[in-house]
């Protein structure tokens, strides 16, 4: 395998990966500058040094046509002709063709060429569907890059090969394309689209590159073909991007244009400049203005290239603290069509996918930025989590719906319904922007780690209002009052509204229940976090019924934050809670209560048995050896390590999902906590 | 006059000025670095050098409390005291007295030194308010603020002095102490508002500085003291604060926080850091956290001054670029308070404070950021001009209303709108995201020059859906169908359905008008901009009936843009339509006419006659000359200079607003056109 990639981090469906090339290592996402074999704007050793590129992608077709670059280029490598030891891609011609016309060149020959020439990663002699082609034709398009793609594989060598991913306009032909050209390649553009950004089509944009990505192997690189605006960085990178390129960085400084995170301005219209970057620092626009054609040329490209790095490492910073959505949402405000493409990922089959690669929550808050945020696919999983796991506590008569307010949402008025609780005369529910959350779940991640503001836009707040809604009807009701009551109890009121009239949730006498004892915030939670986290019914396996659990289980709390710390089951300590995001830690006792509770394949991740013998011993869980993992599993969540044989060996933290199991030919599937000896 | 400003540009409330003070001039907005007088962790020297300063800021009350900084400042003057031979503003211990309780030394006392070390700006004692004093307590130290204001002018000699507008968390009392102080001050600081930036409290912010400025004469620079964070420099420029003070950088950097103009993050939760700044480019941040901590810091230091330096240009860059709004609601989305902030200014009265500032074009287009930008205040100005000035053509029987589409709205269906008018078989509206746009608007600032997005968040939608409703209900019915006539004849149609069924809206037979020739586009358009620009019944002064209009009125079009470019009636040169930006500049011929059809004071500009004879020439109106101004007009409104006897002596384009007439002792009001002779 000429290269392979590892993931290293992740949020949104994004990741940080190491891509290992023959010439070395490069940290993705990131960007290839385009280096034109015949004039260098800015030569490739520039480029490591003023912008901090790792990989550079330079023209086969254009260093073939020339017969001194060929010669070159054939002679002592394309290393050489370039003056760069690090890892290089090189394009087939395909662009030229889509700009051209045509070109005099084979397919395999190209691929040859590259082969002989010695890149790293060389790319197959696509066909380029313009946005233009219809379905039929985007198809025969298709069908054709497939044959290349199929033909290359031949003359490719110990090569890594670029297949690109073709389509048009079409999701359905990218996936199908992107399954097609799966078996023959080692990182996958995805192609045709730059006239999609040239129009700024980012709607469109969205479901070609979710497309492809549903029908790619998740353990590969993918490469969004000619796409150097910065502007773009963030989503693409968000829906799984890992590798760009730039010609645009010499293209807009041959026309003046200077390049931001949030757009393009004319450098004929800068007075002075925002950008920090040594060229803006060092000379005025004025002074800029002046300069002989050449000089300015190259000092805006250097900018161009100094802002497109930076906003790069902003998306991998991103990604390390889990904020991806909040800087996509916020870049969606430089122009309206890349708010277009955010609704985009509203519609329920792209939260969906979305979903299946969020992280269970991230170090920083979650941060409201506007009305997109009501939608990042952490807030969809809550609430199905919620629908389908969450249960009421027991004898639920009265439920009053709290306002939105300050987090944690039991903290301002902690003993008011502490006592409620304990005489189970209410249960409560607040009405937050994020969705409905049943107090005992106040703690967990983003409840109690999000900032909203004081008041919303009216589309979020119907929003959240539905999924209250929906969560009343079917989790409250079907689980809670019997058949044929109503709902009248339930009643909306404001924290304040508790203080006013205290008498407000105590008219109703509650009925005895089935022997449970008074509710008690701190069971409430326990029980509650552990069937939102591990699946409904977990509560029960690892705490025990209702009954008796005030003797059987113990709570040490921490003093400093005066909050549960570790759940102790008759002596056995099987919990502990994070006081980061408020989820549980698993521990080896609470590991075996869940899976002598929970049948195969509920929350499993099942290793080869060579790889078992080693997690039993601590060692974390490699990528390859996974044979199988719980669908409902997602980066972050705990887990359970069996093998083969269902026999638990470990458990630990997923750091893939199931949808990537087989994709990852290196690095951690699980980040094992504990292995359970042998 | 110790100090001076003078308006250069302008957007939204905010602007662009230079600030004369007796040691040089200042582009505000700007920041003016805080250099404790102890420890210099960046020298004054080094705040001109490295970030571009142009004014600090000491602190005269530790200058005074110790005897060698004392000694120094009172025998050689605090410029030497801090090296710096720019200009340089002093506090007075007013925050000491916030920090510590109190403070030894008396108003006069402080004022009397500051005066005595030379500094160019000293500021008063007054009375920190903080956000918890009750109204009547803010009252109180209102009293107490004004008295000492009073006092110090005494003491001030040839200093300017700063006179701290107060008034707690009421913008009542916020305008009320701004009156109050006035007299007595050159330069206004709003004091009190760091514990609301500390807690975030912008909207509360927004309302101490709207009701400050309210009080406030326009011409005199404000500070917002101890604003510091880049977070809320553009959204406090926009509402016409002119300096900033940051000690910020410093206290931040001490605690290993990192200042970006999106917020806030602690250094050693960066592995990489986005910035481009000398400090980040030439330090990876894991070498930052290892780190002495002097050196940590003063880099840390650096890097915060390079980022708010870099935000100030990008406000100033904005004012200049008339984009300063979406700036603002870009950085809205940084913090959820913000967002907040941003709701308060779409309240009725903020409306009409920020709509009188705004001028009535920029130089790119009305770009679409979100929700906010529903409610700029230029739609909130257009859609008031369309209520009270637009008049729908002659014998409107059937409004057709087209939904939002590609720009002008009349393109993609040029001819079929235009048969449709030529025959009056129907009139046009359509239900932008911008508002109601009457076709024959369709060219004008901004209903051409924007981008928005496909679709709309429902907030938005519902704001644009009622103010075309009224739009409908008052104009379209009250002037144009007789009374009891109903309105069932209005439609709501794409504009794709005019090209489905033909006969749509073909089916109502022309009643005969009378007398009036066929409708004509470009003949619509020259009415209906006329009106909007300058008032209903401008067209008809400036081009007469419509009856013998075809006749009368000639246009000269461009034939590159195929758009009309001049206009003129029976032979006279009335108007001249500017292709920026769509509305009219006026000529000689169409100032005369305007003069003679409209009563004063609508359209003037009234100077002094010493003045009158120098506008006569073709020179600019200064702002001091300027005795009374149309208090309809707004900055960019082309405008008739007249003399106090209101004879025409020029036409231009207002630069001031009306309530700015004088407020400004430097500048100009009005950029003339043309002098109109003697």
């Amino acid at each position: 395998m000429p290269i392979s990639l590892e993931l290293k981090d992740r949020a949104a469906a994004g990741r940080i990966c190491r891509l290992e090339t023959p010439h070395g290592t490069v940290t993705t996402p990131t960007l290839l500058p385009v280096l034109n074999p015949n004039i260098q704007l800015i030569s490739a050793k520039e480029m490591r040094r003023l912008f901090g590129a790792e990989m550079v992608i330079t023209n086969s077709y254009v260093i073939r046509k020339h017969d001194d670059l060929r010669t070159h280029a054939l002679e002592k490598g394309v290393h050489s002709l370039i003056d760069w030891d690090g890892p290089v891609m090189t394009d087939s011609g395909t662009f030229q063709q889509y700009v051209y016309g045509d070109v005099e060149v084979a397919p395999d020959e190209i691929v040859r060429f590259q082969r002989d020439i010695g890149v790293d990663v060389g790319t197959i002699l696509d066909v380029f569907s313009t946005p233009e082609r219809s379905y039929e034709e985007a198809r025969e398009d298709l069908e054709e890059t497939v044959r290349r793609a199929e033909l290359s594989v031949a003359e490719k060598g110990d090569m890594a090969l670029a297949t690109t991913v073709q389509g048009g306009v079409y999701p359905i032909l990218r996936e199908e394309a992107a399954r097609a050209v799966t078996p023959f390649g080692d990182l996958f553009p995805i192609g045709g689209v730059v006239p999609l950004m040239e129009r700024q089509r980012y709607a469109d944009l969205v479901r070609v590159i979710v497309g492809a990505k549903e029908g790619l192997p998740a353990g590969k690189p993918v490469h969004l073909f000619g796409c150097g605006h910065p502007m773009v960085f963030p989503l693409a990178a968000a829906l799984g991007c890992d590798l760009f390129d730039s010609s645009a960085y010499a293209k807009y400084a041959r026309d003046g244009r200077m390049i931001f995170a949030d757009g393009t301005r004319m450098l004929a219209e800068m007075e002075e400049s925002e950008c920090l970057c040594p060229v803006c620092q060092t000379t005025p626009m004025a002074e800029l203005k002046r300069l002989a054609e050449p000089q300015r040329m190259r000092l805006l490209a250097e900018h161009n290239l100094h802002v497109s790095f930076a906003e790069l490492r902003r998306v991998r910073q991103s990604i390390r603290e889990g904020t991806l959505w909040e800087l996509v949402e916020q870049r969606a405000t430089a122009h309206p069509s890349l708010q277009d493409a955010m609704k985009v990922l509203q519609e329920e089959p792209m939260k969906q996918w979305l979903e299946r690669h969020e992280p269970i929550s991230g170090s920083r808050a979650y941060r409201w930025t506007g009305p997109h945020s009501a939608h990042r696919p952490l807030l969809h999983r809550l609430h199905r989590r919620l629908q389908t796991r969450y249960q009421p506590p027991p004898d639920v008569e009265t439920t009053v719906v709290l306002t939105e307010g300050r987090r944690p949402f039991s903290a301002g008025h902690r003993e008011r319904i502490k006592d409620h609780l304990s005489r189970r005369a209410a249960h409560f529910i607040v009405d937050s922007y994020l969705g409905p959350v049943p107090i005992e779940l106040d703690h967990v991640y983003p409840f109690a780690q999000s900032i909203v503001p004081d008041v919303l836009d009216p589309g979020s707040l119907t929003t959240a209002r539905s999924v209250l809604s929906l969560f009343l009807d079917e989790v409250v009701r079907t689980q809670v009052l019997a058949d044929g009551d109503e709902l009248e109890d339930w009643t909306f009121h404001t924290a304040e509204d508790l203080y006013a009239d205290p008498g407000l949730v105590l008219q109703h006498d509650k009925k005895e229940g089935p022997g449970i004892e008074a509710w008690d915030l701190d069971r409430l939670r326990m029980r509650a976090t552990a069937d939102l986290q591990f699946g409904r019914g977990a509560a029960k396996v690892l705490l025990g019924p209702w009954e008796g659990m005030e003797a059987r289980v113990r709570f040490h709390r921490s003093k400093r934050l005066d909050k549960v710390r570790n759940v102790q089951v008759e002596g056995d300590h099987v919990l502990s809670l994070r006081a980061a995001d408020g989820w549980f830690s698993l521990t080896a006792d609470g590991a075996r209560r869940l899976h002598a509770g929970f049948q195969t394949p509920k929350l499993r991740v099942v290793v080869q048995a060579e790889s078992a013998t080693f997690n039993a011993e601590g060692k974390n869980v490699m990528a390859p050896f996974v044979m199988d993992m719980d669908p409902e599993l997602r980066p972050g969540d705990d887990c359970l390590v069996v093998d083969p044989d269902d026999r638990l060996v470990a458990h630990g933290r997923v750091i893939l999902a199931p949808h990537e199991v087989g994709g990852f030919q290196r690095g951690l599937a699980v980040r094992v906590r504990e292995g359970l000896g042998t």
